[in-house]
């Protein structure tokens, strides 16, 4: 058990989070994750309302536990926010731009926790003044979206005192207790995990997809706006493949490349099949085929840590236990001169 | 006192080692930071040998403790070698590219300790293979030359266990006693501080560079080649101003602009005063005078976290009470639920 700001307020046993990938972070990862003792957050992304709500009961039948659902927020709506009210959903957490000011002011009011995630100092700034129940630091380290304006030990400890005493959770390049233990020493309250749990059992990631973060070394990703001419310019953290070491080098954008493009794999979203584009965001699920050296493989440089696909309660206890044997013993071991004199 | 594996070898009390800066780093840094119980270093870049005799002998009238020398091993010859031999420095430090092994050798062999300063994987292994007795990890938060490929929190736990049993020193990012808690928790056995002595009352840098260290965000600095024709495609994470918002973003490289530039300012160096040409990667010190919108700026992320020039023992006390009621106080009530509960 470890005991911070975030696990108190949200009745966490550890202070483990993990992050709402779209099409890959599910109700069932969710609830592995809050039923382990951390929070799962699911992903709202392309969800119509309706669906959202079956998303929502879903994880509910799954656990009884804390969750959060993370929405992009151009891509949600009036209706989503309604059914996260009368489903009072624990947590809600926008990311990548501000929601309307009322839509915070509303789910607080019907009891859902608002949490909103920032990459910049600036951002942080607007996130204190807006209101935000917990704000979310994301490094340049993150996988997926990522603007990131720095790393994550300089960026986490400016934006905690930027917005104290509102809680940080710390996001990025976090995979085990070594990483959790630097991110609360750096101020951080809990640790927002991404690509460790895309390597987990329950992910709805392709097996592929899942191989290759396993296999990745540290220097193996790179930020592009190569992919998603669907919502262009979008920074994005990704594994070099053939395509982003043909293109994302250059930082390209997608857009660049015109509309029309060839199919490069097809998958299935929403129950329909459809071609999966070159430069497509969409990431690989088992319901895609196709060439993984042309698809956006979102991931965190973290991804070069992670040496096996394990179950979320797994990745959550070994990174609890490794955490508390640093704090109890390692990094005791380094104070103990100083013990032994005071003890003197 | 802070006992680590670096602290024990080389009889610190703190696990804190100033970086060797190229202009800024003196002999009168690095005292200052051996003396109060980290280790100093200071840079033979650009010092012939019988200078670089002189600076090790006035290091040594300011302090009995260790220290180290730092070359950009494209500027180091034979003779500075001999030099460190017979000194018998304590520790010399190896950057941007591998020396030869026989340097490495013959070194070790009069007694001299040899770090080797990497950004990378495969610059880990090499330098494991090459019997180095320490490696600096430095990660893309780092000021000065840079070609890191990942940020600390990935890059420092890959390169310890790449490397493992040889002591890490983690560089990039780290200006206070939370870095260095969050490094040592990462797996290093000290911290590598370069930017956070820049804003030193000893570093011999210009008081307007220090003031744009203690005034910049961490948003404010970006890793670009634009500096330096003298040794092209030097990346190097450095301060934005003028020169750097109006070309650096497109990671220009310096050559690009042809052999001969406008002078910005003026400057001294090795006694002799002479023209600062635009795109020039020498630093300003107290010697320099001209425009600072146009001047390479070396500075690490951390600039965002430094908030007042300090001495160097003011700056190792308060990184080191820091870091002590952190690891005493702070990150033990983290744990205090487990503790109560194995002592029930």
């Amino acid at each position: 058990m470890l005991t911070t700001q975030i696990t108190q307020t949200y009745h966490l046993t550890t202070p483990i989070i993990s992050a709402g990938m779209a099409f890959v972070a599910t109700p069932k990862l969710a609830a592995a994750v809050s039923n382990a003792g951390g929070m799962g957050t699911f992903s709202a992304f392309m969800s119509p309302p309706e669906e959202l709500r079956a998303l929502i009961r879903q994880t509910r039948s799954l656990s009884d536990r804390p969750f959060g659902i993370d929405f992009i927020t151009a891509a949600a709506n009036d209706d989503h926010i309604a059914i996260c009210m009368a489903e009072r959903v624990p947590v809600v957490i926008f990311f990548w731009s501000f929601p309307p000011l009322d839509w915070v002011t509303q789910l607080q009011n019907a009891g859902v926790k608002v949490w909103m995630q920032v990459g910049s100092l600036a951002e942080a700034t607007q996130a204190k003044a807006q209101g935000f129940d917990a704000i979310i630091a994301q490094g340049q380290e993150g996988g997926g979206h990522n603007r990131s304006e720095a790393s994550i030990f300089s960026l986490l400890p400016a934006i905690c005192r930027e917005v104290a005493p509102i809680p940080v959770i710390a996001a990025g390049g976090i995979i085990d207790g070594r990483g959790l233990v630097a991110a609360l020493a750096l101020g951080a309250e809990a640790v927002w995990c991404g690509t460790r749990f895309l390597a987990s059992e329950e992910a709805y990631a392709h097996p592929e997809y899942k191989a290759r973060v396993v296999t990745a070394t540290v220097g193996d990703t790179t930020r592009t706006t190569l992919f998603g001419p669907e919502m262009p310019g979008q920074l994005m953290r990704v594994l070099r493949n053939l395509a982003v070491n043909q293109w994302g080098d250059r930082v390209a954008d997608a857009t660049k490349h015109g509309p029309t493009q060839p199919a490069i794999g097809s998958t299935i979203l929403g129950g329909q099949a459809l071609p999966m584009p070159k430069f497509s965001a969409i990431l690989p699920t088992p319901d895609t085929s196709g060439d993984f050296e042309e698809m956006c493989l979102t991931a965190g440089e973290s991804s070069g840590n992670i040496t096996a696909i394990k179950s979320a309660r797994d990745i959550l206890w070994e990174m609890e236990n490794e955490a508390l044997d640093l704090l109890t013993y390692r990094l005791q071991a380094i104070t103990k001169e100083q013990n032994l004199m005071a003890a003197g």
